[in-house]
């Protein structure tokens, strides 16, 4: 038995899972949040030594991520959740990009370093966070095997045609300009937990995984691994999100600019990625929940920022069906994938024409559970992600080598 | 018997077919090229008196797109091809862009052609000079029925869910910002003549149709009516076409000002539309035969061009077949779809999972035939289409009103 954490680095945030490896026991998680402004707060959940559940919180100011990582050691040991340092074996560090560099989760040494510095004009917000974070952790932790694990990895295996945009070759050749796509540990990790339902190699399997939360995409695995996904060269693209706006006309962008007196891109990208999706569409919220029950309410945009959104993953699982000739199963995951039973079933309707078939008792779950009837063409699961336990695992793997 | 003249006005081009309605025999067409340069040029073609075919070609500044119709009109009678302007009973104007106003072809009329102007922000280049051709051709032609054919008519009919971008509500509201398409009456065209091919009323068929020319979209018919399509708020949208990158990460564009040191964003459209597609990936040209050559050739940057154009039209159809819930005929027209049976070819062979097959001696052909064998569950058809018929065709029918 050790202790693993799983590191997850935003641009003014840290999140974290400590994780009791190889049993996958989550012993506490949290956040520290708002880092860089006046008020930053810690936020630790645990199990104290009676067995009660705790929450410990503080604000304070925390000036930037090597506070917030030593902030949040320094709490672990004073509560108790560790009594030392070296109790900690493992420490896995989810990176958003790799470029094409990454293609498996790898030990962190002063190279990745470098490298996932280098790579920040891919993830401006969180690239250098990243790389801050995990030079604290070997700091402070430097008897613990670190690893990065990337975002991007799974989708490093896609063929050019479906990872270059139709652009000048110059853009790729010289600029790196292409498809990286996101979410691939969730991903990865729910084709893998789908193999295992269905009893099939995963070699064998053409599987399509809607990864659908606040961010969504959607990822096509053949032979296990991944060929296509809808976000693109940032998570901007693919269907209709939260916020962001997925896949739109670029042409949009200049008319808009000259519309609304907007001299700078960046401001209608801002537009594109913060004010969108439901959010924009509806007017209403970037929360799905918030947005089903203003529908339900009668509120005419609500509901059609619902059918977009429909519509935009219906499209996408459509593509890949047909990249694939074909799929044996679908998988639904992360906060809407798994909450929302209406999004299953209205989506996969749409593929009643080629035998699919979803079960709607079976269907009325937030659990892991195949939602289609047993005559059903394609398998249709649901599947909670888990991405900290897939970081946990990726560390106990390079652990053991 | 009577004469239609069916007018493709571009922002510096003018191109005519003289058609014997109801007949739909065409005894002259040609082109004005390079209006408002230092040296125009004039082509018509036509069959002479004693029945040979000629052509006449004229070489001469003219200075704007009013100096092109008269040029063309008065070369018509001298050259005997018409003997009085009385002869040409009616004229169908093709425009690219009617926003939401036109969904059917429309008698011309001051009102029409002010809309046009109006319009002209959706379409700088073409709006303009359509509503001068359709000024001047009132002015000499003042006898004749006179319709306009919107590119965008047939495309009116799409629901809010696939015509809507995520964006922030208002900018549909305030702006008009949505999904217009294009080559609406090519869609229209083939699509009703692929209902009478498989003599079903148009209404009972869900049809993809593809019309893939250097310029390119594809469009989800259902009902006889336009439910998607996948050109966007302009053409630049959808597939990858000669010189245009279709979809794409909006994300990008940024990315590539900075790299570039490009300041306008127009001139990032401008190579998205003008220097990407089959011509930026390839390297090779815009045209899909060059193309085809240079991969056959080994040309390994051509053959991923022309991968990546198959790739494309599949994920359309692909999501078209989704959208609708299966399909039952799927239609190629255009200069690509028309002659390429590779394209055909490759591109069905990825929908043998819902029991499409291609007879191999039936696709190859240049003419309208259908493709699949008679056991293929999807009807696939090879369609020549052809928009000035379609454009005679309305005149007629809004003369006979």
């Amino acid at each position: 038995m050790s202790k693993t954490m799983a590191i997850n680095a935003g641009s003014s945030s840290l999140k974290f899972q400590i994780i009791e490896m190889p049993e996958e026991t989550v012993i506490s998680k949290g956040l520290v949040e708002r880092i860089g402004l006046a008020e930053g707060n810690l936020e630790i959940k645990y199990t104290d030594a009676e067995g009660q559940s705790q929450k410990f919180t503080l604000t304070e100011e925390i000036a930037d991520h090597s506070r917030a990582v030593e902030l949040l050691l320094s709490n672990l040991l004073e509560l108790g959740i560790i009594q030392d340092f070296e109790e900690i074996k493992g420490v896995g560090h989810r990176v958003v990009a790799g470029g094409e560099i990454y293609k498996e989760s790898t030990l962190v040494n002063e190279e990745l370093i470098k490298n996932v510095e280098d790579l920040a004009e891919f993830a401006p917000l969180h690239n250098p966070a990243e790389a801050v974070v995990m030079r604290v952790f070997q700091e402070k932790l430097p008897h613990a095997t670190m690893a990065a694990v990337f975002d991007t990895s799974f989708h490093t295996t896609m063929p050019a045609e479906n990872y270059l945009y139709s652009l000048p070759y110059e853009f790729y050749e010289n600029y790196s300009v292409r498809k990286y796509g996101a979410h691939g540990t969730s991903h990865q990790f729910v084709a893998h937990r789908a193999a295992e339902i269905v009893g099939k190699p995963i070699e064998d399997l053409r599987i399509i995984t809607c990864h659908l939360g606040n961010g969504a995409s959607i990822t096509a695995v053949k032979n296990g691994e991944s060929i296509d996904t809808s976000m693109g060269f940032t998570p901007l693209a693919g269907v209709t999100m939260g916020t962001r706006t997925g896949d739109i006309d670029a042409s949009v962008i200049p008319f808009i600019m000259e519309k609304e007196g907007i001299s700078d891109i960046n401001e209608v990208i801002n537009i594109f990625n913060k004010k969108s999706g439901l959010l924009g569409l509806s007017g209403v919220s970037s929360d799905m929940r918030d947005v089903e029950e203003a529908a339900e309410a009668g509120n005419e945009r609500a509901q059609t920022a619902l059918d977009i959104f429909y519509n935009r993953v219906i499209k996408y699982v459509g593509q890949y069906v047909a990249i694939m000739n074909g799929v044996d199963v679908v998988v639904f995951t992360a906060g809407i994938g798994e909450n929302s039973k209406e999004t299953r079933e209205i989506v996969m309707k749409n593929f009643e024409y080629m035998g699919v078939k979803i079960d709607s008792e079976r269907n009325n779950t937030r659990d892991e559970a195949i939602i289609s009837t047993d005559d059903s063409t394609v398998t249709v699961i649901n599947i909670p992600t888990n991405e900290e336990i897939a970081i946990a695992r990726d560390v106990e793997r390079l652990k053991a080598n």
